[in-house]
């Protein structure tokens, strides 16, 4: 069965660092057996800058053929003077809606080789592992009615849905026990539901999903309180599920408790397990095209494409290790360079990475 | 012109926490020529006990009566069966809206006799002032419709509005800017307008508000990018302004850096600046009745009082003088108790500070 993998580079360093990701896949298909074809098309700046629009119609039309999808980044101060619709990161909220792109994966890693980089002390941190589950096409980011509309007594008022039906948050809430299962079987659910009706049905759905899975333990914090023990104690977590504002929230606070987003990956997933693949980091337009980026982040974002999308665990293995391989080694890019390290560039890095397989 | 104060202890450790309070207002009142009345009344799970609910009518004639009010704690296990319109949390909600408290102020400093609390690296927090103003009144918190519905299909869904009006956002502004021309002089205005119509309109009334503050420095930031920058580099905030929800999710997350929220005060003011003061800690009902509380950040949040709502910002300064000194001394509750410290109980403390007036 050959993988379709389409690769959408977008903007800043987005195509240097997919550029390293195709190396990998290359060798993959070449040395390793693994029957692929790799497309390639537009997202973000990119996709308005060849058919005025973040997310382009052929574009999407690959994307729907397509077994996986692997992004670079989007957006960059070129576009943020366009209309809100036009503007890069639109490309990425359509991708994730069109395809049904429920649910959004995140590890929070620490790799020994770089505690270093964390801002927390060493044992707060030290084996730090924790999957943050967010729900990606419901709640407050899509949810109608929506607008800016003008009051009576003539001021504008701005106003936005938070939604959930018991559907949705069913349906991200198996995801996240399924995985779980995987793992420490252990979930928290993250919610405000002292205050919101929307939160006190999520809870009271996963009470119910939890039934089915006796063998993992269900625990429920407020957002509050989980902003807070993410930085107090984040060790106590094994799988976060929360929705799609808080998993925003959370999931980039999580990340940056490692003090190398550089090395993050992420998975984006339809109810077929079909699924977008990035990096956790953004587009970085300041260092672009001068091969400061660290494609680790996007080589991992491969790995996890290769364990939930194509079924090929023992080469998502594979990737991982020889990550884990370079930095043994000592090759840092300039972003997790450290005393000792030997600094590289994007692209040696990646070949790095494929010596290393 | 007496100053007409009202205590509303609470729940779990909120009886004992306000009791030193008390102790610190009549000495300022006995020995310091500061003109007071304190009453005390119930809220939360002693509301519900005394007249079947959070927020008795009583207590909110008292409440409006008042120049200021000093809140403990609201919250225990008792009362977590209860409909959730009787749970304590809802007296505290009620009591913000009724009073119209849309100010909340919630300084995130780092005592540096505390620094070692910290679960952040030393040079990351050493020296950690940041004011999060966040408003308390409006946002999704209280916005209409909300509720849980039945859909077509049979399932159900839930639903909140986050809303607010351009005076909404304007009046939350000031107060930032206000308080950022006193300290700092810059102002981060946090929102997710890359996702949301209220936060485009949030983002709008900030900068027509910088207009009006020349010598202010406003920049806007995104939510979860704002989570990330205070777990790496916190320091780079002055003062942080932002909606209900955010604020709640950011304040506590700002708290928590500090490792010690045993310490830390707020303030919800309203238009007249008369407000309701409260440690950011919770009721804590597993130490309740122990002495093991600190009363810090409750005997801070009558220095608040005494510089926001009671124009006393000399006996406010000297409030905090004395609470620094008995750090100096060594003196530690169990929940800031490190080497070298002497560990006192809830009432020590608060007699240590009276007596360091
Ligand atoms: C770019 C933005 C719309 C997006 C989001 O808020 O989902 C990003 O922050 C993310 O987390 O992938
Ligand atoms: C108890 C709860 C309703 C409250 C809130 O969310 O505002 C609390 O978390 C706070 O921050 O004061």
């Amino acid at each position: 069965m050959t993988a379709n993998i389409l690769i959408t580079p977008g903007d800043g360093i987005g195509p240097e660092i997919v550029a390293e990701a195709r190396k990998l896949l290359e060798a993959l298909r070449d040395d390793f057996g693994f029957d692929c074809t790799l497309e390639e098309a537009p997202i973000g700046g990119a996709g308005y800058e060849a058919h005025g629009k973040p997310l382009p119609e052929e574009t999407l039309a690959l994307a729907r053929e397509a077994d996986a999808i692997l992004l670079g980044a989007v957006g960059g101060p070129r576009w943020e003077q366009l209309d809100r619709p036009l503007r890069p990161e639109r490309g990425l909220l359509a991708i994730r809606a069109e395809l049904g792109l429920f649910g959004n994966l995140r590890p929070a890693i620490l790799y020994p080789q770089l505690a270093e980089a964390s801002s927390l002390r060493h044992e707060i941190v030290a084996g730090l592992d924790i999957m943050i589950v967010r729900e990606l096409t419901g709640g407050i980011y899509f949810g109608e009615p929506r607008g800016i509309r003008r009051l009576e007594n003539g001021e504008r008022q701005g106003y936005n849905t938070m939604v959930y039906s018991e559907s949705e948050i069913d349906r991200v809430g198996r995801l996240a026990f399924d995985i779980a299962s995987k793992r420490g079987s252990r979930v928290c659910s993250v919610d405000k539901a002292n205050v919101l009706e929307v939160s006190e049905l999520w809870r009271e759905v996963m009470e119910r999903v939890a039934r089915d899975y006796p063998g993992v333990e269900l625990s429920h914090m407020y957002v509050d309180n989980a902003a807070m023990q993410l930085v107090r104690a984040p060790k106590q977590f094994d799988v976060v599920v929360t929705s799609n504002l808080f998993g925003d929230v959370l999931s980039d606070c999580a990340a940056m408790l490692t003090g190398s987003i550089g090395m993050l990956p992420s998975a984006s997933l339809d109810v077929n397990s079909k699924g977008l693949y990035e990096p956790v980091h953004g587009s970085a337009p300041d260092i672009a095209g001068k091969g400061l980026a660290n494609p680790l982040a996007t080589l991992l974002s491969v790995a996890m494409m290769l364990r939930y999308s194509l079924d090929q665990g023992a080469l998502a293995d594979r990737v991982q290790q020889a990550v884990g391989d370079v930095l043994n080694q000592g090759l840092r890019t300039p972003d997790i360079a450290a005393r000792q390290s030997r600094t590289v560039s994007t692209a040696e890095m990646g070949d790095a990475v494929v010596a290393a397989l």
